[in-house]
């Protein structure tokens, strides 16, 4: 079922919570790819019933970037979740979720804003105000379907620690799950921003993964400093590349690793042929 | 039943909600007085539970303000609310509300950062900060509880403004009632930090009432202008008072008032002998 409407989502909700079925829900901005489908496909194991959402989430973009041409393709979502279980398809617009606010800011609406510690850092230091607008969207999500269970891919895995630091912080309940990054064959991790990419931007890009299962392998050989296993990434980076962040943090609680160890995770993020990629990967595994 | 714990409030609420029953909840920083009492019985006419939690909480008090010194009196409270019919009195400690950050703030908790139209004025424009930590702890409350219905005093008409702008902007399924200003019988509102004016401090309190109703009077005969409604203020002024503010907003979206009109509401906020009180009307009532 496709509904645009958050009263469409609310009654259907009822329903089924006065059945007591359980509700997963699996935030997308749309543009499904396996990543997704993977996300969906766990939903379904776990759920009695599955709300996918697709939304481009205005207030998570800044001035510069891609909120435009960000990909949108709700026909060829919606045959993608009909095919995979999926109940609901929401795909609200702006104006469902904003109002009538032209330019909806901190002067006149309510934000939710995660803690500093864990947004000066890897993508919030460059896209500021990005995860006040990430977990704004998401909390209003969580209040619309009130799902039991949502389920968040460990490719924005920043993204996925704040939110469990918000659904902690704020007593949300809502059990988040994260699932493991989907890659292509040749390793690129999926990502609906991957259309950008030239055949030949597509190479450049598998550098991200290649530096990250190095770092991997050093660390599983015995490595465990920090600056030792950066240095290791220049061999695979070319004028293609501008490197934008290579960072070593705790994967809970985002603090900084000077030493490498099992809860370590590793982030990247780089522009390939101008296109922003990121990546990452928890050491030892 | 008096529980400290958010775990016994949850499990309560489980085992309600699968029975079909409705929740009412009640958030004070306890010391409870006829106000909330009255918040109390309109909570019981509307809903087959409710909770009333008991919490000073530290985040929305500034560096300099009464957190100390505010009022606690839950046996007292405990038993006002076994005489009330309240199903839950919810006493948490503040680890239990705010884990074991030595002090919760922006760098390493996350914030529900209500609009700043909303809060760069009234007493949000001398408490830098106060209605962030209001929302906060609201919407933690409102999750924990997970209430069909929340109820909140007029008396605190910004708070209430900002709380049910916050519901609107963040989806929150809890629908917000407010309840009219309990007043003693010689004029002043009913407030817990009342308990710090001194029997010479309770006479001179009830300005802010008079200058209110006296307000409303002028309004009643047809006055409009602002400015000379905000003068008819000084006549009832003396070196008890020290004025914070006078000022006539909208009783919905807290925009500024040249004319008053039935829409209208007048806040007052001054210093008795130096306690710091508030008081406000809606006029044409």
């Amino acid at each position: 079922m496709l509904v645009h409407t958050i009263k469409e989502v609310r009654d259907q909700v009822k329903e089924w919570k006065k059945e007591g079925l359980t509700i997963g829900l699996v935030p997308t901005m749309g543009a499904l790819h396996e990543g997704h489908l993977s996300l969906i496909k766990k939903a379904g194991s776990c759920c009695d019933k599955v709300i996918v959402s697709a939304f481009v989430n205005p207030i998570q973009f800044g001035i510069n970037e891609d909120f435009d041409k960000y990909p949108r393709a709700i026909e060829k979502d919606y045959k993608l979740c009909s095919e995979n279980g999926v109940d609901i398809l929401f795909n609200p617009d702006v104006k469902e979720m904003y109002g009538t606010n032209e330019q909806t800011n901190s002067n006149n609406f309510t934000y939710v804003t995660p803690p500093y510690f864990y947004v000066d850092k890897l993508c919030g230091a460059s896209r500021v105000g990005h995860f006040d607008g990430v977990c704004t969207v998401v909390l209003k999500l969580f209040n619309i379907a009130q799902p039991d269970k949502a389920f968040f891919g460990e490719k924005d895995a920043q993204q996925a620690i704040i939110i469990k630091k918000m659904v902690k912080d704020l007593n949300v309940p809502v059990e988040i799950i994260t699932c493991p990054i989907i890659r292509s064959n040749e390793g690129l991790a999926l990502s609906s921003r991957n259309q950008y990419l030239s055949d030949e931007g597509k190479k450049e890009a598998l550098a991200l993964n290649k530096i990250l299962t190095n770092i991997n392998n050093c660390y599983l050989k015995g490595i465990t400093n920090v600056s030792a296993l950066k240095e290791t990434a220049f061999s695979f980076l070319n004028n293609h590349h501008e490197l934008e962040y290579l960072e070593f943090f705790d994967a809970d609680d985002l603090s900084e690793k000077q030493t490498a160890d099992n809860n370590t995770r590793v982030f990247i993020a780089c522009r390939v042929d101008g296109i922003r990629l990121i990546d990452n990967k928890k050491l030892g595994e």
